[in-house]
């Protein structure tokens, strides 16, 4: 396996390969991601799909001194083991392994600026090149975006900010038809109208009326239509734009692709490649399930993806909003570009009328669900805490001052694998800060619901946090909704030397540690699980504070988060959390608890230290 | 004055009024906001360019059932005053009077939702119309915004999300060639091709080639094309996406603006109507300086604004970017539309190729700079506190991650004038969480040039917030620049009996207290500055809580603030701030203060207390 691979340490070594090898060279990394990423996990479908696309890319742009600028950088799987990183990544997404996406700690030479969020890649090269201008650099830039990034905010502000007479960034648009899930929007309708060849549709029509009245003219344009369809008008939307459009192009004609590619290093201007590829190409299960191949656990490659009853938060959560809209025709579900990840797929099905996808536009989706909370209707947006991030002032000018119900279902809050691009960690800092927000830490999928429901019933401003996978309670099934007490502790284990207390899911830790404590130190410590963070439950923690030491315990950096909140009222002993000093790394979750002291035997160890002083 | 005017208490009036008195009803209109802002201070330039179009508007949608969304808000003076808030208007930017934007609060029946922040309408008027439909109500709604606007990633989000076969969403697009500064960007350049009646140059351009192949053709269409001009292809950008396109029409034209805005009414598709309105108009002062005139203090309208010297924090942000430009060519100025507000306006003059305005557009702002820096330079983001809420997943995804020298400069941190939209008073909430990131908080107009030149010099991720007008010691020419030691806190008034700690020109309003504390209380109070707040100085913090009450004083909400890193290390007495339970309203800063207790003597009175006790 990897024979061709193995004679490259460099894209110079590509560069020097002939032609007609290529599409063994493609088989070959095919071949290699599969085996990795099947055997560590990670993003499949998107990596597979633009094998051919990095080969040619490599060969057309003189890289390193060229930069290829990747958006995400989850389908840079074949621009790492073409940039001498081949044996890092077969410990992909390993603790202090191969990063998930592009990273300059990880490449400064090859990854000049990192990834992992969506639509930055223009902005970014835009950057690098008017540095590089500056610097009377000669060297060629590409951003290198899928279509689903196109639609996104910042992507299009980028794309707005070219300056044609000064720029001659290339910009490769990897058009798959697919965000995660399928793509929305009017950009896709009109990048489809291009791929079926009727993307001056409109404009004939718009031009008919006028035309008929010149029957010359009409029948002259009749005539030519037919064979002017591939350079009257395709790409005319980017033209205007500024930017010149070339293709589209089969994104696995590796010839194809390098005259298209060429054409646009060497123009001195903005330039657009319309490239046409299939995600999870080479591997059937993903190229029919791209949405479920996107990003995987470890499988076993022949057999493919396990069938996986559903369970854990994300799971609850779409369970949750089902039943909400079995009584109430006034709730809706909004995400950007995340139904299945957030759980939402089975509800979309069920009730298409109350679920909108916006696409990857976190900005949209709250501005969105602002305005269908002031239309009468009670929005729960579900989002990821990283993705968040995105949309931080909507939930500050459009949500909290506007005082209107949306409801946030912030997914994945707490550290993940796929690292500091996606860790969920600074949510709360912000969200802590936000008037008239309440912030619900269900510990486990039924609290998940019973805050779901009290937050619509209570219609104003909330966010409910919760991390990915499940918590020990997990089940298929939720039993029926309760409702939460905002601003009411609940001490889960009763203790006397000290308190420890928790927000979230790492109430279950946080009664291992005490478990521990107990065991190993024959201490007595309280458990004490907050279901919201604001309000906090300040008279408990102050009764407390007022005869033992008090720790917190939360998946947040312990600046800005649970634990600062406690700080703002009593004098807390230790606040166990991620570090804010320092960035978080990707790897297992495990190993990451492991590396920052936040395992239990770890938690316990430093509060019997404190007691035993 | 305002004879009309008097007749008009709402919407229904207007429409009642005959044609031909329309253009005096608007002299009247003009002459009341000028009377008005020029007492008051406001946002003078758009409400001027807006007052026919508003006219058209409100004659054509049945308001209030109908929905008008204003984006940002600034130019909805004349809606205001048509419905049935001309008293209150004359109390514009008081506290407790008239908002300076479309207001929920003010008027839930004609702002349905509120307004502050650029390129927010597209996205809530559809959310309105979803929200509508699912209630079968058969309203229509209007979202309108101005050409500079349309640039923001939010905006162009909100455009790809309309879906051509559910919504009759109507947009007005105002298009007065400015933002705040003159438009940039690809799109401003097509709509003025479009004006230019050259909107289909490129089409033309990239036909020819082909249309030459065939002289029967090409012959007709040249023929074709002048009497095609206006119907031929302009707003075929739009069109692309599934919006219909009407304009460009004169924005003072009330009659021509009802047709437009009628036929776009009753179309059942989604229409963007160009309208051209000329920003001042009919103030010569201001039509002549728009930008000058955007926002205004109260001013002599006779006289117009007067000259006045540069001075204050922006004013020096400029000068000490100038200084830094004449040593050094790798640094670079962005803004996102704000030259003049920022003060970078003779730095642009001076440095062309070192500035870089991208429009309104703060996500690319923050990542383009990433890329300019990844690039070798050291770009300097200027920025207002309350927009770089637009842009916090960049500080960290592309900044703090990429370990960029892309140093902030964030302007207007702290309350303003303008409220709840506009202050800045949470940045702190989401910067202290953030990885690597050094923050200055100078005192004054040296000590923010000193922060300046400290962060460029470090060459590592950096914020520097600074207040709106200046402090005490604020001059037209600053010393030369010195250095700031991060970290190290500086004692400006020794005491014994308590120590007020605080961060930025705060430091001014706690010497002004501890003055107060000895003079009215005889008590001894220390006064303390910190030129930076992360990293604080921990060491001299615990050295003064071991032998007396500390208390923390800023210009930022007191959860996740200045306050909260200090009770983070220590037990703080009694942290003085804005309180993040509540909305902050607008008015001068000063009433704000008052009722907050955040003048000297309040803060006196409270310390005074607790050391009486």
């Amino acid at each position: 396996m990897g024979k061709l691979l193995d004679t490259i340490h460099s894209p110079e070594d590509l560069r020097r390969l002939p032609k007609q090898v290529l599409p063994e060279l493609a088989k070959e990394i095919r071949e290699e991601i599969l085996q990795t990423v099947s055997r560590t996990g990670g993003h499949l479908a998107s990596s597979l799909g633009t094998v051919e696309l990095t080969i040619a890319l490599h060969r057309v742009f003189h890289t390193p001194e060229d930069a290829l600028v990747w958006d995400v950088g989850h389908q840079s799987y074949t621009h790492k083991l073409l940039t001498g990183r081949r044996d890092l990544f077969r410990k992909l997404r390993q603790f202090e392994g191969c990063a998930p996406f592009q990273s300059r700690a990880e490449s400064p030479e090859y990854d000049p600026i990192g990834g992992g969020h969506a639509g930055t890649a223009i902005s970014a090269a835009l950057g690098l090149e008017t540095a590089a201008r500056r610097m009377n650099k000669d060297t060629a830039f590409a951003a290198i975006l899928g279509d689903g990034s196109l639609g996104c905010g910042v992507s299009l502000e980028g794309l707005n900010n070219i300056d044609e007479n000064k720029s001659s960034l290339v910009i490769v648009l990897n058009d798959n038809r697919m965000s995660i899930s399928g793509n929305v929007g009017g950009l896709t309708h009109y990048l489809n109208r291009i791929i079926s060849g009727r993307s001056y549709t409109r404009f004939r029509a718009l031009a008919k009326t006028m035309l008929k009245k010149m029957p010359e003219v009409y029948n002259a344009v009749r005539r030519f239509e037919e064979s002017a369809k591939s350079v009257f008008l395709p790409g005319g939307w980017f033209e205007e734009l500024g930017i010149r459009y070339l293709g589209p192009v089969d994104g696995h004609n590796i010839d194809e692709l390098e005259r298209l590619l060429t054409a646009a290093r060497e123009s001195r201007r903005p330039t657009l490649v319309h490239v046409l590829t299939r995600k999870g190409k080479g591997y059937i299960p993903a190229e029919k399930e791209p949405e479920r191949y996107h990003g995987v656990k470890p499988f076993d490659p022949e057999k493919g993806l396990p069938d996986e009853p559903g369970k854990g938060f994300s799971h609850a959560f779409g369970q949750s909003m089902i039943r909400l809209a079995e009584k109430r025709q006034d709730v809706a579900a909004v995400t950007a570009a995340m139904a299945l990840g957030t759980g939402l797929d089975r509800f979309a099905a069920r009730f298409p009328k109350q679920f909108f996808d916006v696409g990857i536009a976190e900005e949209h989706e709250l501005v969105f669900a602002s305005g269908l909370a002031a239309g009468g209707m009670i929005p729960v947006a579900a989002i990821y805490a990283t993705f968040l991030q995105r949309s931080l002032d909507e939930v500050y000018h459009d949500i909290c001052l506007q005082k209107l119900p949306v409801i946030l279902a912030i997914d994945r809050a707490g550290a993940v694998e796929d690292g500091p691009t996606h860790h969920g960690i600074y949510d709360l800092a912000f969200l802590q800060a936000m008037p008239g927000l309440t912030i619900y830490t269900p510990a486990d999928e039924q609290e998940l619901q019973d805050a779901l429901f009290t937050a619509v019933e209570l219609a104003a401003p909330a966010a409910i946090r919760y991390p990915r996978g499940g918590s020990p309670r997990a089940a298929e099934e939720l039993p029926l909704p309760g409702r939460i007490r905002p601003g009411k502790a609940q001490i889960r284990k009763e203790g006397k030397d000290a308190a420890l207390w928790s927000c979230g899911a790492e109430i279950f830790t946080a009664l291992e540690a005490v478990k521990i404590l107990q065991e190993k130190y024959g201490l007595s410590v309280m458990a004490v699980h907050s279901p919201t963070v604001k309000p906090l439950d300040g008279a408990l923690l102050q009764e407390h504070a007022s005869r033992m030491p008090v720790f917190t315990l939360e998946d947040h950096v312990t600046t800005g988060g649970f634990g600062s909140a406690a700080a703002e009222k009593i004098t807390v002993t230790h606040r166990f959390g991620w570090p804010a000093d320092e960035v978080i790394p990707f790897g297992k979750v495990a190993s990451l608890r492991e590396k920052f002291g936040l395992t239990p035997e770890a938690i316990a160890d430093v509060i019997a230290n404190f007691l035993k002083k």
